[in-house]
């Protein structure tokens, strides 16, 4: 059984680093002409998958736009997933999920196990409670060939005072928040080719002001949002990642998504040749 | 309207602060001779509540273990919840949901509007985005007459390093990662009567080791899980909480669960008598 790691190296070969998130706001159900419903937010889904299949190799389902409409909701998503599944496309189940103990495990069964109702390919983990507290589900993964990603430092200026925070104690002490978790994630990944545990580090972030060494990010995929609506630009990614690039997931949702059920694709396959062009020279 | 603070008071006068976990955990639903499937955590849940309904005032459940049975599982949870608000049960989702802008909007959205399938009275949140991140179910809250619990300082020992790392920068710079989550949420609730946005502080936590201020929580919900199979003990809560003591959500999941659905109500009432007694020393 391939690793996630190998996986996903397999999909960026294929199609390069860009990812479509499915993102089923509101706003862009109303503009695709669907209902703000279920029914609406598995239309938009199937869509946009549709849309994926051939330009991309990853999608990033954005699970709260499924949740809002309760278990009708989770119905449409599970069939997302698993057209998106089908068609062969890598599905990182955007879920943010932390907790301790039997919970966390139950959390990443939820996700991870093969033949569950909502199985995908890779999970995103907050460590609120430390990286030690989500060893369940990176166990679970590693064991099933699936991946988790868990957030270090996040593409939103509130995050900056917590996760800039110096540790105080333990192993990581005198590094940030985020810098540590980079650093226990390097330290699970061990090394040997890209590792099945990533880490979330926005595109708006400079690793200075965190004191992330990139250098600790040779072995873990870095899932990337704050493209596009957020303000970082596709083309410096580059310039932004150093020698992490070749291991970015590059999420483009509502940048592309905009451009409605009939554009999609087509704006999808411009952000492709544009990331592709800029990591080539 | 009642604010949430409001009824979590009424909730206290009325039945004491111990709220259930409801936990359905695989090994429990064993326990309790019910199968490990959507429909057992039904089951589990429903008789759960009905175990609550005269004895506690709150019941807290844990969303991971309907999840894990995905969107059938979501469908008996709605049914759980369905039935504690029928009976009047002060219902806290415990699903520890953090993320940006419309995406952490979403996840109020699905948890806190009234009318929508998964409706509780309050939903626990997690701020590694930066409490700033998520003001919008703050908000949405507090215009239903709804709470939120936001992760301070939680009850695993994995959990130090992050949670007592030290803010280098804005408001609270020089606080733990915990205390600047409590005098920011102390900030936000104003002080007049018991608010309507908590923190979690788990019943093994030393207020000192973290630097939080008791005196920051006078207004501030407190939800406590760590007691009884995490090692806290519920007769210590007034020397574990201080002054901050009366405004206590003391959760207990396995330790009375584990009676079984002959046993839970008994044992759930035998620790309300022990809370209570502590409580008027």
């Amino acid at each position: 059984m391939p690793s996630f790691g190998e996986r996903l190296d397999a999909a960026f070969d294929a199609f390069g680093h860009v990812c479509l998130g499915i993102d089923a706001h509101a706003h862009l159900l109303a503009e695709w002409g669907l209902p703000a419903s279920a029914d609406g937010a598995r239309a938009f889904g199937l869509r946009a998958v549709d849309a994926a299949v051939g330009v991309v190799g990853i999608v990033k389902p954005q699970i709260a736009f499924y949740e809002r409409h309760g278990s009708a909701g989770y119905a449409a998503l599970e069939d997302v997933i698993r057209a998106a599944r089908s068609a062969g496309l890598v599905v990182i189940a955007d879920v943010k999920r932390g907790d301790i103990g039997s919970t966390i495990d139950a959390y990443g069964e939820a996700w991870l196990t093969p033949g569950s109702p909502l199985e995908v390919d890779a999970m995103t983990l907050v460590a609120y409670h430390g990286v030690g507290s989500i060893s369940g589900p990176i166990e679970l993964a590693r064991a099933n060939g699936k991946g988790v990603f868990v957030l270090a430092a996040t593409s939103n200026v509130e995050a900056y005072p917590l996760q800039s925070a110096m540790l105080q104690t333990g192993a990581h002490h005198r590094l940030s928040v985020a810098a540590g978790i980079v650093a226990e994630v390097d330290a699970i990944n061990g090394g040997a080719g890209l590792g099945s545990v990533g880490v979330v580090i926005g595109a708006t972030v400079g690793f200075a002001d965190y004191g992330i060494d990139p250098g600790l990010l040779a072995s873990t995929p870095i899932l990337a949002p704050g493209f596009g609506e957020q303000g970082a630009v596709l083309s410096r990614l580059p310039q932004l990642y150093g020698p992490a690039s070749a291991n970015v997931v590059a999420n483009l949702g509502r940048s592309v998504l905009k451009a409605g059920p009939a554009g999609v694709r087509g704006a999808l396959e411009e952000q492709v040749d544009e990331l592709s062009r800029a990591l080539t020279v």
